[in-house]
């Protein structure tokens, strides 16, 4: 399989990358710049700026292919048209909350935006044992504003429509089908977990009554267009400090379940609780209360003021829908604990304990956890019912 | 508003419509034609042209606007496209059950195709009291095949998303969200019903829990993009004899929940069980029962032998699936009955009863009927059951 290239595209270089940001005046002709690609090299370049003050830009350009497993596999270009607009799209509505756009051009599939290199990961910095009071707040808002406003009770509902044609993402799409819904629950090339788990990952794949809910879990994701999702918002796509929280890398952004990105969110917290001694656990705990209370807090408020939907004013739709988006999060922070730990894609949360009883143990938790949020979703109504389960599990494990 | 027209767009007249057809040489340069307009002329143009032979054939027009209540409201070209889009699409699914496409023309509108006039509108037809032995198996068989095929279960996920890209109708959904799911609802210039039902209707006005209800089927409606659908399949849709079965008029085509189509085909059987005598019913019964009875027939030996879905093996999902399309295909039925007895677009089936006072009497049964449909849609599991809420509502209406 190849991929056709638009004409224009040519994979930056640090020379090529420090020409394009003097031609289009971001600095100074005579400024002295230096760079460093500081991508990791899967997916996307990252060219990072600074001139002799220290301020600096950031460059991230799509690659034609996505490294896997040493192999490369073409994917489309069009991701970093995607990008672009979404974080231009979200700007009026959480404008603090991304970073600031400064160019894109589609042809080079390239975005020239907000330098955030004094912030850090929320995993990195999670793992580290640093703690974002006010991340929780922010991804709460963060949810609550994108979602509310590209859905059918903000948006205008042609409006809509016309935004799910621009934000259609069928390649971006078919990797979580494959990766996080398909894969980890089928004997697949694409699986990778230690050999120990084995007896545990068998019981996944026998178990009749979790693949059903799976398999519900993933046609929501096929098919229900409810909103603009980030559609990767774990805490590697999360800068924070103190202060401020920025959202990045909304690549696989389309039109899906709103359930999708906050439970992509719960389940990459959940990791922290699964990893964390008793008593540097309540602050994880306490983001993922806090992200529920705010997301729902604020789209209560975003519905009784910003409706565009006639029903929205119908006794007991509200809850209902809110309720509907728990039971769905649940689902899918479950398929994210499972997919983490035994399907393609990892977390430094869990492979970067290097104890391997320790690791092993936690894995185990994290595969036990997911399963029982699948199954027990729609009987799950707080997040402190999540909190209950995952000391049960971590009881029996 | 106004629409912007395409250059090339200009309406036929009967004239026009005749050298059109010599032009692209459908018959011969020499032959006499003879052509009618035939539409209502409420959104299109139908030309019917017959040479001296008798050998006939349709050219459709969309036009510019709908005429409703005497005012024009613009409206897009774009649903020609549409529609041919879809006939060509239906072709390989369902060759012998959609009048054959000769010709379409995006910059015109229009849509050269097949003349059906030695069929009836099964609607018409239905009125007269004919019958179409063969008319639910015909549809069963439709339903049960574009509906697996153009879904994420018959259907590769990727080239679906693309023809959900291509498929996306906003407008003409937009007519369906006001007048099917909204206005009937709420007090609204667009209702219209006989000053003896302002009783029942205020009643549903005021009924809370079933505008929740109606709310969730909308909301299913703009959210659910399980498979292409024909989104107005009612039974003046459909042209039959005694051996041929005939879908027409695919301009409301789009991505939506599968139940819509069903429901639609449903209701409109409903009618005929509401408004005739015991005994006459019984063969509108008969073919309620059968369009069930064939789709999850064909459904189910599709799904077991053309699935694309690695899911599809797993025990309980084609249940699940079939269940979640049934109660579904009851609820929006149940809003078909209440939007054509009160809403803007009514059936001839009740607005043509002479008698006034067994006019009203049947219009209170539909009403009822809809709202029992929809309000208990989520229990009931078998054709037999709508059958004893009917016998149920007109023992009490």
């Amino acid at each position: 399989m190849t991929i056709a290239l638009k004409e224009g595209y040519e994979p930056l270089t640090e020379a090529t990358a420090v020409q394009l940001i003097k031609d289009l005046g971001y600095f100074d002709a005579h400024s002295s710049l230096r760079c460093k690609e500081i991508g990791d090299g899967n997916l996307n370049l990252v060219f990072h700026i600074l001139d002799e003050n220290d301020k600096g830009i950031i460059i991230k350009q799509a690659l034609p292919y996505a490294k896997v497993v040493g192999e490369s596999w073409p994917l489309t270009l069009h991701r970093a048209t995607i990008e672009g607009n979404y974080l231009k799209n979200a700007i009026p509505l959480v404008q603090e909350l991304v970073p600031q756009v400064q160019h894109t051009d589609e042809a080079k599939a390239l975005t020239i935006m907000e330098d955030l290199s004094h912030l850090d990961i929320v995993r990195t910095g999670f793992i580290s044992g640093k703690d974002y009071p006010i991340l929780s707040q922010h991804i709460g808002e963060y949810l609550a504003k994108t979602l509310f406003f590209t859905s059918d009770f903000g948006c205008n509902q042609q409006v809509k429509k016309g935004l799910q044609q621009a934000f259609s993402n069928p390649e971006l799409c078919k990797i979580t089908e494959d990766l996080v819904f398909t894969d980890p629950f089928h004997v697949s090339e694409t699986n990778d977990f230690e050999p120990e788990l084995i007896g545990t990952v068998e019981t996944l794949w026998e178990d009749d009554s979790l693949k059903l809910e799976v398999a519900k879990l993933k046609y929501k994701f096929l098919t229900c267009g409810e909103a603009l999702l980030h559609g990767d918002l774990h805490t590697g796509s999360i800068f924070a400090n103190e202060t401020t929280t920025k959202v990045i890398d909304p690549e696989f952004a389309f039109f899906g379940p709103v359930g999708f990105d906050i439970g992509q969110f719960f389940a990459n917290l959940l990791f922290q609780a699964i990893t964390r001694s008793d008593e540097k656990k309540d602050i994880i705990l306490f983001h993922l209360h806090q992200v529920w209370d705010t997301f729902i807090q604020t789209f209560t408020e975003l519905w009784q003021t910003a409706s565009v939907e006639p029903f929205t004013k119908t006794e007991g739709y509200l809850e209902h829908v809110l309720e509907g988006f728990f039971h769905d999060s649940i689902g899918f922070a479950g398929c994210e604990l499972i997919r983490r730990t035994i399907g393609l894609a990892h977390v430094a949360d869990l492979d970067g304990i290097e104890d391997s009883s320790r690791r092993l143990a936690c894995k185990e938790v994290a595969i036990k956890l997911g399963r029982e949020l699948i199954l027990q979703r729609s009987s799950i109504s707080r997040t402190n019912e999540i909190v209950h389960l995952l000391e049960k599990v971590k009881r029996g494990a």
